[in-house]
């Protein structure tokens, strides 16, 4: 520590960042290394730091949305286990996701002909090209960047996208709550093809349960096949993560053809075949929150 | 906030407990309701706080073991996945785990008659058997209470139990250290029947992927049948939990039988038979961590 100017050692001792969970009375925090970057957009605050262990942390209204070191457990598992259950998606939307992680995840499917990423927040994106390596693959010819609100630019297609993707804030948080509504998952429905897949996150069922069952419930609404599944993320609230998948065609278990995640073997961090089929196997306590027993 | 006596509202303001996680650079935090108990025993120091959410909280050396509310999850997958690999578990040693929550999970299978609970520190017993609830099955007559080191304990068993269940704390805590050898695990095996199954928590892949390295790989150079399987766990670090099964016989997958479960259901709230099978399929960067591709 002597070799480290009193100076710095103040400033690292007051960069104590502590996310509240709901509730508000547990959290994670993170001693950061320095704050690289704070804006107020007209959506929300947006904040970028650099932590010892975690590299980049991004964060909006004080939530973490990702820390460099374990965004790919939750951009893999967002992304991959809807893309594979379709024999062939070259239209793709996500929206939200303004970090550029599941841009990336999706670009990697060689099928893809066009990604719309839809993050309603150019500040976000601003932010991301200058400090978030996720942000790798927004200028790919395949790639378009649509600063709109995605609850509404959804609106204007018809039977056009072979998979959309929901990465969006908490709902509580900024305008994360327009993508929780059952009016908005019916747009979803109605932009996909008939074979069309769709995944959203969901929340935790720990600190969250009841906006899993809220999420859950309205896209089995709207959707004939909807599927809570779960993975490990490791910086977000309980570190046990939901997703809900859902399509009007392909069942994500019975339809699951491991044959084509082969060519990625290597590639990916986290997902393969065996995690695919079994982040739908879910423990008693969450099939009751989303009311399968 | 009006109606909180001044003198309490001090008291609440400075109960923070902040758990530093390995790396020292980010932890879980809970703002606890009050300490109900804290004692420096010859091995740990014992503290129980009140939660008001988690119920009660109870941390050695600053480590928390577990939370009323969560326990369940690492306990039932402790117990559970082993004990229902084998067909007729009878005799079952659990060292550890002196909050008793393994004990109770134990005592669920009718087929056990004698279940052995080894907790070193008597300290821990007496403060389980004040505060928490996981104490439960303390008198059952088919429980025995020994307070003796583990690793010592066991050296007087040969071909004598069903199986053995290591509940320990962190190898870097309190006495935990003693239950992470490769010696220690071979006098498990010793003392196992030739069916005879094991299981043990071997930390979590984010922030101490160097001990499930260590522990998965001392344990697979003395079992032939050795698998490391995942669970949630909210308030442990990273919320990813990790654990080994070994066995003699056994494959906790190919010689799985989901009737045995059966029995059980309605009464669990996280093990299933489709979670039992899940928890074996493990995320790439997990697997790599053991040396598995």
């Amino acid at each position: 520590m002597a070799d480290i100017p009193e100076r710095e050692l103040r400033t690292m001792n007051h960069l104590m960042y502590m996310e509240y969970y709901t509730g508000g009375n547990a959290g994670i925090f993170m001693k950061m290394k320095r704050l690289l970057h704070s804006y107020q957009s007209p959506y929300q605050r947006i904040d970028i730091f650099e932590h010892p262990d975690f590299g980049m942390v991004f964060s909006l209204d004080g939530i973490t949305m990702m820390t460099e070191v374990d965004e790919f457990m939750y951009h893999e598992m967002l992304v991959h286990v809807p893309l594979f259950m379709h024999p062939d998606p070259k239209k793709v939307l996500i929206i939200g996701g303004g970090d550029g992680g599941s841009l990336r995840e999706v670009l990697r499917h060689p099928s893809v002909e066009e990604a719309i990423l839809c993050e309603i927040d150019p500040y976000v994106i601003d932010a991301a090209r200058k400090y978030l390596p996720t942000s790798v693959k927004f200028d790919d010819p395949r790639a378009k960047i649509v600063n709109e609100n995605g609850a509404e630019y959804i609106k204007q297609f018809n039977d056009y996208f072979d998979a959309i993707i929901i990465d969006s804030t908490d709902p509580t948080a900024g305008e994360g709550g327009h993508l929780f509504t059952k009016e908005f998952y019916q747009n979803c429905y109605k932009a996909l093809r008939e074979d069309g897949v769709f995944s959203a996150e969901t929340e935790d069922p720990f600190y969250d349960k009841g906006w899993v069952a809220i999420a859950y419930n309205r896209i089995s609404s709207v959707f004939p096949i909807t599927k809570l599944y779960m993975g490990f993320m490791t910086t977000y609230p309980s570190g046990m993560w939901s997703y809900t998948y859902a399509s009007k065609k392909y069942h994500p278990v019975d339809d699951y053809d491991p044959e084509r995640a082969k060519p990625f073997e290597g590639e990916l961090k986290y997902y393969n075949p065996e995690v695919h089929r079994a982040s739908f196997a879910l423990p008693n306590f969450v099939k009751e929150i989303i009311g399968e027993k």
